[in-house]
């Protein structure tokens, strides 16, 4: 197949307005006669809540306002999957920054200054902190129903048996930390009742069809009483995915019957966004003495917070991925998503898998060294190929790219001539190391969850075409990649291509941007639909002058029908304005594996996206500092659509799993949360960013569009412990525990 | 047929937004970095331009661009018909206010300041001001070809026989005057030019379609490249149907790459607008003695000024209507259409038809008193019924509503009870009288002219439907029959009908909203449209919940399968997420007359609206001031589609056709226009609008929608003989010249 724009690096049709800042994100919008939001949260991680007196702020000039839970006219609580975090708490609170009440002003002043009028007596609770402790039938319960979320159990094959033929068994506990999404945009949005009785809620978020199921739910309304438009997302990377301010500004606009607007400051975004769950995994991995990996025994302990959200699924995710991008034929896995009063986890670009592969590459490390092995090829020699089973026992039967991806890896130079990188440090009591990691992630949402795309393409009276997609852009490039898709199939050219996504008013639901799916669903969805346009264009040109069809010929910039060439201006006013629909909508479902694994849903997912990560690093032996000098990414996400948009993911990816190895970490501390801004809380920055090369394996997925698989979780995840084996390599020290902060390195050094 | 919202008096869509100020007008349009463009203009009536000096201008701080017709990149000519008007005029100007350059600045005090600074210099030519001067060889020329636009001559039978038999002969000429539109919002717009190279113009306009045809024309543009949106129009009446201010901002969008807004002055607005024409109608009419016409000898002159625009149309559309409501069978129409210097003259309400309505009606109330009839009688006798020939000889086969209107008009109280009416005038120096007239106006585009409507229908993922089709609303109400036409096709309510007119990039090309054509085209496609989807819908939810299609039923709020009911919004996602499209383009056909009236491009029209007044006025005979105390209107729209939008349309249709009897006149002296506001430029206020009833009789149009013809413009005809003719019965004074201002009225008490 000839492919004219798939694969070319077409610059983003956003990429302009985004650079000059003439792109209007949801903190620059604004309205007339609009007020302003603020919400007053819980300063304890646990307590009963007495009363709530709001009279003082109802009072305050300026404020229009004050609701509590006893406002909320529809069911006071939210969550994906389990609806347990109140809109506004009414008996008790669970985290600091738990909603208590809102409010709505003239001004932001006026809010901020009524806020602290509003008179809360709490009686405290003991609080639970260590999700160990959590399980414990003795601990405080944080919910009537346990603290224990999800408990799940999944074994397959022999287990005991193959540890007892295991040459060698190494088992180590790992310890993951509390990063946050830490956007740019914190949360917030706009929301206004229409003189139509419609309540529009304007907000950045990854699934607007969702949360308009949640605000009609928790206002009890109904749904097509309520329109979410999800305004360009100033970073997602899951923490969007749920609900943040959606329903506080539904329930004022609601109320005012004015349009108003709540953004969170960034200690607020903080306190309360949905963090990665910190999980303790204890690993027990058995191999021959040639590396064949025989057995591996997991158990995870995942501290939710205070409330579910998606942490069973995650936990679920996190199962799924235990061994990695590795074949082994006897797993026992066992999961525990337990609440505590640690604020709230929930979806963060990895969902699961980042903790665990974590674990995993270091157990991989270790192997080879006791065994060994060159650490490229114990990997080579487990990965995943189509027809083995998944570490869970279910059948991979798609385009699995683990063993190219590897070997790529092992092609680079920064892999291949590392002895020569290593040689010469920049100080002589600084040391360097190259590591290495894969990681694959499952695209889409798994066995039993619905999994389609959906999509509708129409030639506008304009000539352009337009594409609209429920899914929203939320940064990544989505949109892009869905215009050259629909031109690859209309025959136009991609600037004939306009895309709008996520306005549940105008865009079919197709689902969540996230799981690594857009792509993947709803580029399949768009190309059915697009797929029928040009049979509608091609029918109705045909009829209109008179060719064969075969004869009707789509190309860049104009339409040929036998002799004669017309622009789609043209084309559009001659079916248009002759009652010739140019509209058609398509649907993508997305395969499903042939069987579920008992006892978990949502388990197991077909389509696989894989990623491998060489990093070298410069570690100061004097003060455990580490300096990532250098990565090679390789990615393997079936045939690449933009390959601006995948270096962008894959750079943007492994900036982030740095963060996650080196400093990244919400510090909690009797459920206090004292990072709150990035003066604590540290990112990478430009200037901690080494050079990244990223190199493209092209394992094509036939039931992808046009072979395409999702690449947006697993450009993160084989980094973090690319960069913790890279530090061994160096220093002979084991990261166990994440972040690998100057301390723990230091500590590692000193042999504590 | 049971009609569920046609006929009903269902509030406007738009009328919360504009009663309470927030609707947004182009006035209330920015946009960031926007510049303030101004127009120089000629302050001569006939000029030659020897030079145009920019130099201080462009030096001057804060202005970015000054063009002159050096700058024009393609035809620096535009006009609907014949293109004669300079976008910016090179070697001559024909009128005060033709158009020299256009500057752009920072800001409009920017722009006020540098237009000064442009020196033009001016060789002054002689003008020609009267329109039978102009016609003359020995006159000045204005333009290249000669002052005569548009000459045309239709006869039909043999009208010196019938003369010669008819009993009496009554031969008067008369004159009418120069309204102008007098819109609230003056011209003006906003244009920009996009990231993607496409030039956007938002303007209120009547037929953004073919606007775009001539901005692409002016500029040397791809059509493709221009976009125009027609804003909220605060006033059309015809004003904005031909190019006001788009090339300028155009031109000027494009040169600076920046936003830019221009919007007139009133007394640019005064001065530049389109005035209806100004006729000298001369009529001759004869009839037998029972009062049948017999004959009937008609020439007209028409003053179409500096330009051309629609000139030549009016002249046919005023002979095509030269006899009124009533049927002639022996006529004559001779008609000159000429250049002059006096400002421009376009499409205003009426097109043509006012004129000689005014002239008709009163030969018919003087026919009536020489022969010592009825007013009423001789009226409905002459009345012209389905199977008539019309003026110039052309079969009339549709619904016409002249004898039946008439009838209805003859059942008012006003009419019946006149002597009632007038038996005690509120002072002693005061006479009262009661006035009838009837008129008919062709709606559409009449012959040989292309005439359809288009329009797409879609059910939104939101649950609602949203209808395009590109005849804007212009403030008369077709908005909210399109939805009502739509839902009662659909079968939904209403409200769940939305309804996008103007945008040249997202609605179907449905021809202009002038010539009281919207609701007959355009509601025809929508109900063309509205049927496919109805299909759609049905067989999709057939085929998805396996139920017979006869068993599918739309209903108000919800959709009806067999024994379950689903909500739009379950519909559509239903639908649309499973790929079954929901959208549909329609298309209607104008019928056209089976055969053309030789010689007169545009003739004749088919289907024809009827309205007849009644009005009672007092005339001050001390002063000559003419007050209107109430008023009876009959309107024959065909079935009414939404009773309030027929009597809004009505009752602003009195005002007007009141301001053109008693006072509404641009005063051109020497090409100088005198009446620059609001101050000499007198419209009726509403302490000037008397109680206006409206009756309704709707002779059904089978081939209109649901029974409709257009109303737009045949309510204002009627109410000036209607007025002319009250006068007559108050004070025996004749009125043959337009407007009858107090000078006129009280020189004909005197005798004068």
């Amino acid at each position: 197949m000839s492919l004219r724009w798939i694969g070319k690096p077409i610059p983003r049709q956003d990429a302009w307005t985004k650079v000059t800042g003439e792109a209007r994100y949801m903190s620059d919008l604004s309205m007339p006669n609009m007020l302003w939001g603020r919400v007053l949260r819980s300063p304890h991680p646990h307590a009963l809540i007495k009363s709530i007196d709001i009279a003082e702020a109802v009072a305050c000039s300026g404020v229009v306002a004050v609701l509590t839970h006893r406002d909320v006219p529809g069911l006071n609580a939210y969550g994906i999957v389990v609806q347990d975090q109140p809109v506004l708490c009414g008996d008790k609170v669970r985290f600091v920054g738990d909603a208590v009440a809102v409010l709505a002003a003239e001004s932001k002043e006026a809010a901020d200054h009524a806020l602290g009028l509003i008179k809360v007596e709490y009686e405290l609770l003991p609080g639970v902190f260590d999700p160990e402790v959590a399980m414990q039938q003795s601990s405080p319960t944080i919910h009537a129903k346990g603290n224990v979320l999800r408990h799940s159990k999944v074994h397959h094959g022999d287990v005991e048996g193959a540890f007892a033929d295991s040459a060698v068994v190494v088992e180590r506990e790992y310890r993951t930390s509390r990063p946050i999404s830490a956007f740019l945009e914190t949360e917030g949005g706009m929301a206004m009742l229409g003189a139509d009785g419609v309540l529009t809620v304007y907000c950045g978020a990854q699934y607007p069809d969702r949360d308009v199921i949640q605000i009609a739910r928790a206002l009890g309304l109904e749904r097509d009483k309520v329109r979410m438009v999800s305004t360009l997302v100033g970073g997602g990377f899951g923490g969007k995915d749920e609900i943040t301010v959606q329903i506080h500004l539904a329930l004022l606009a609601l109320n005012t019957k004015r349009p108003i607007k709540l953004v969170l400051s960034r200690e607020e975004s903080m306190v309360t966004g949905w963090k990665k769950h910190p999980m303790i995994v204890r690993m027990k991995t058995g191999a021959t003495s040639d590396g064949t990996l025989l057995a591996h025994e997991v158990s995870i302990i995942s501290d939710t917070g205070a409330y579910a959200s998606l942490g069973g699924t995650i936990l679920h995710s996190a199962m799924e991925h235990c061994s990695g991008p590795y074949r082994v034929p006897n797993v026992r896995v066992e999961g525990h998503c337990v609440y505590t009063n640690n604020s709230i986890s929930g979806a963060m670009r990895g969902f699961g898998v980042n903790q665990v592969t974590f674990a995993m590459e270091t157990q991989m490390d270790i192997l080879a060294e006791e065994l060994g092995l060159d650490r490229l090829d114990i990997r080579i020699k487990n990965g995943l190929k189509d027809g083995d089973k998944g570490a869970l026992g279910s059948p991979l039967v798609t385009a699995m790219g683990p063993v190219q991806t590897l070997q790529a890896a092992g092609q680079t130079e920064l892999w291949s001539q590392r002895e020569t990188y290593k040689a010469e440090p920049s100080r002589p009591w600084k040391k360097r190391g190259v590591g290495l990691a894969a990681a694959i992630k499952g695209c889409g949402l798994g066995f039993r969850m619905p999994d389609f795309g959906a999509a509708s393409v129409e030639l506008l009276p304009s000539g352009f075409f337009r594409v609209r997609v429920g899914c929203p852009e939320i940064g990544q490039g989505n949109t892009i990649a869905f215009a050259q898709m629909a031109a690859e199939v209309l025959g136009c050219s991609v600037d004939q291509v306009e895309v709008v996504t996520g306005d549940t008013g105008e865009t079919p639901d197709s689902g969540t941007s996230t799981a690594s799916r857009s792509i993947y669903v709803a580029g399949n969805a768009i190309i059915d639909a697009a797929t029928k346009v040009v049979e509608l264009v091609e029918q109705g040109i045909s009829a209109r002058l008179v060719v064969d069809v075969e004869e009707v010929e789509l190309g860049e910039a104009e339409v040929r029908a036998g002799g004669t060439a017309l622009s789609y201006l043209d084309v559009a006013a001659l079916l248009l304005q002759n009652g010739q629909t140019c509209c058609a909508a398509g649907r993508f479902d997305a395969p499903k594996a042939t069987e579920e694994v008992p006892s978990v849903y949502g388990l197991p997912h077909l389509v696989f996206g894989t990623n491998a990560h060489v990093a070298l690093v410069e570690v100061d032996t004097l003060t455990g500092q580490v300096e990532v000098l250098q990565v090679s990414a390789v990615s393997d996400a079936g045939r690449v659509i933009n390959l601006q948009g995948l270096e962008g993911q894959s750079e943007g990816g492994t900036v982030m799993g740095m963060g996650y190895a080196l400093t990244e970490d919400i510090i909690i501390d009797q459920g206090m949360v004292r990072t709150l801004n990035f003066n604590n809380y540290i990112i990478p920055t430009a200037m901690d960013t080494p050079p990244i090369s990223t190199t493209v394996v092209e394992v094509v997925e036939k039931t992808g569009p046009f072979g395409a698989k999702g690449v947006g979780e697993v450009v993160c995840i084989s980094i973090t412990p690319a960069i913790t084996n890279a530090i061994y390599d160096a220093i002979k020290v084991r990261v166990t525990e994440l972040p690998a902060t100057i301390e723990r390195v230091l500590a590692g050094l000193q042999g504590v």
